[in-house]
């Protein structure tokens, strides 16, 4: 198969800082849209592929999963967009199609594994794919999205990855006008939760272990900010809450939270790989019919229904645009949850 | 206010054998209804009150919450039955009737605390309430169900706690013709849940420890049986449940459990109350949108309407007949899981 090579920004192993190195991208086929990428967000699952966190990697390892750019070649059987369009990709850009999960729309559940943007299976050109720290991307239009125009592109890059992550539960849990929501954590996903769930008419409260964030939320949109460390406030909210999205992405006792659960209420995990430890107790679960549950990312059709939302409610994500050459210090200053709230790479820096 | 004494069996502290007493009933007034018990189902919880393992039990303890019986006396203001009808009292005798809970006719969930029926706070008379192992009970309108006159009344009895514990989470998580449901232990809650998720059209597996298991869960009208030690079995249902009802009583580990959900699939537990340990792995959660839930009996009206669908597929529980005499015998066997597989008191034998 034909391919080009473009520019992008990558670990040679796991110990190695970000730099500049060639991919090849394969040559647009009948389904394919080639995307020259004008921005592209940092999520912590850069930076965990990158330092092989979690196991796994295959280096040279190019993240970025939150891609927003412009249309510059289509194949002979697209429909979805066109050269010149705005568009955008997030963490998926592969799965069945065959399966009951893909067929209902929730291709993050494909049952015989979905392709991640980078670090995924490329059953087209071998090797595992790069993601949008690069160039270009060419990407099957099945995965590629529609950007609302009136919105910030930037900021809209994010979307991609914090934004449907807590979209899908607020949906999928049926969240709307009256509903009580909680946000647990205050970062790039707890942020998108506040403005996403405030969007459809939820009463928001944040969680928070310090008063130092409670401005930051209100001015996102948040209603309430409880302190979680303060037992008293915590106390005041037993009961509350329809459901509980909760975004930390470290070990934490999730007890206290499901105390705050109305009955039949749910606290959803997106941030948290492991073990519930300490102990989840199920007697409040028994005794109120509550629910833990997980949820990732979300599919194609409802990333778009989020953007197209997006677009209606003037909802982007908080950003702090830096330059493709400081990814590694953004990285160090992610780690110390110094960012309000994501970062987004301008990839113009990458060309210059 | 006025009352009757009637014979009862009960414990007079945590370790002493129950035996026969008197107690105390309420005159009935306006919206009462007096029921001589017939039948009442023998449930582990009465062991645990009587023995005080959770704590808190009030003395002397005399429990029973699976009551059966004929109407002997009604109120003024009774509309629901009359005098001479089949009766059924479940675990509820008392709500506040106003909170949210309430008003979506899930009393079990009360927020201001609903009223056991046995080893509640007696409003009326002071004290606690004291549940079936008893000649009459005196319970408000709302709290007695309509039982079909064509089941076998003895069998009915146990419905009343284990059929509608196992009913209410089905209902909820929306089982039906297609569903796949599979069903945690075989004891009095796992063996109705078989059959109630056979009635509703579910394909029905039983997760059982032993192989000892497999004809007794057939006859009961399960599709299949997997053993859960057996490595091989498990791995070949990985992915396939939408609702697991887990009746184990005891610490297990579920998570062997959570593997065998398809994505958006919730495990209900029922039975245990206590700390998951070992801990609960959030990774298939995530990767699968799954749900590790609990629930608890079920409201009056949806106590009705599983009474009305088991005279409808004429389902009742399978039952062993014991005298009131014999309840601290079937204590010891109920320890050993020594009964197919629920005991019911002829309450007649407390009359002779």
């Amino acid at each position: 198969m034909n391919t080009t090579q473009v520019k992008a920004y990558g670990a040679a192993d796991k110990d190695a800082d970000l730099k500049e190195l060639n991919i090849n991208r394969r040559a647009v086929s009948e389904k394919d849209i080639e995307i020259e990428i004008l921005y592209c967000g940092v999520c912590h699952s850069d930076l965990h592929t990158a330092r092989n966190d979690w196991g796994g990697t295959l280096y040279p390892a190019v993240p970025g999963h939150e891609i927003v750019g412009r249309i510059t070649k289509v194949g002979s059987e697209v429909t979805k967009l066109k050269v010149g369009d705005l568009a955008g990709v997030g963490c998926l850009v592969g799965s069945c199609s065959t399966c009951d999960s893909c067929k209902n729309d929730l291709e993050q559940y494909c049952s015989n594994g979905w392709v991640g943007t980078y670090n995924g299976p490329d059953k087209l050109l071998g090797g595992h794919t790069f993601g949008g720290y690069s160039e270009k991307v060419v990407v099957d239009e099945h995965f590629v999205l529609k950007v609302p125009a009136n919105l910030d592109l930037a900021a809209v890059a994010p979307l991609l990855c914090a934004g449907i992550t807590t979209w899908s539960p607020l949906k999928h849990w049926k969240v709307g006008k009256g509903s009580k929501v909680a946000v647990v954590g205050l970062g790039g996903l707890g942020h998108m939760a506040v403005k996403l769930a405030k969007g459809l008419g939820a009463e928001v409260t944040l969680f928070s272990r310090t008063p130092d964030k409670i401005q930051d939320a209100k001015d996102l949109g948040a209603h309430n900010v409880v302190i979680s460390t303060d037992e008293d406030q915590m106390n005041a909210v037993t009961g509350e809450f329809d459901l509980i999205i909760d975004t930390v992405p470290n070990i934490h006792d999730i007890n206290p939270y499901v105390a705050t659960l109305n009955y039949s209420g749910t606290i959803v995990l997106v941030g948290y790989l492991g073990p519930l430890d300490p102990f989840l107790n199920t007697v409040p679960m028994i005794m109120g019919r509550k629910s833990i549950a997980g949820s990732l990312i979300g599919g194609i059709a409802e990333t778009q229904e989020m953007l197209d939302f997006c677009g209606e409610h003037n909802i982007v994500s908080e950003i702090e645009i830096i330059k493709m050459q400081d990814i590694n210090k953004a990285y160090e200053r992610m780690l110390k949850s110094d960012v309000k709230y994501r970062f987004v790479i301008d990839m113009a820096s990458l060309k210059a």
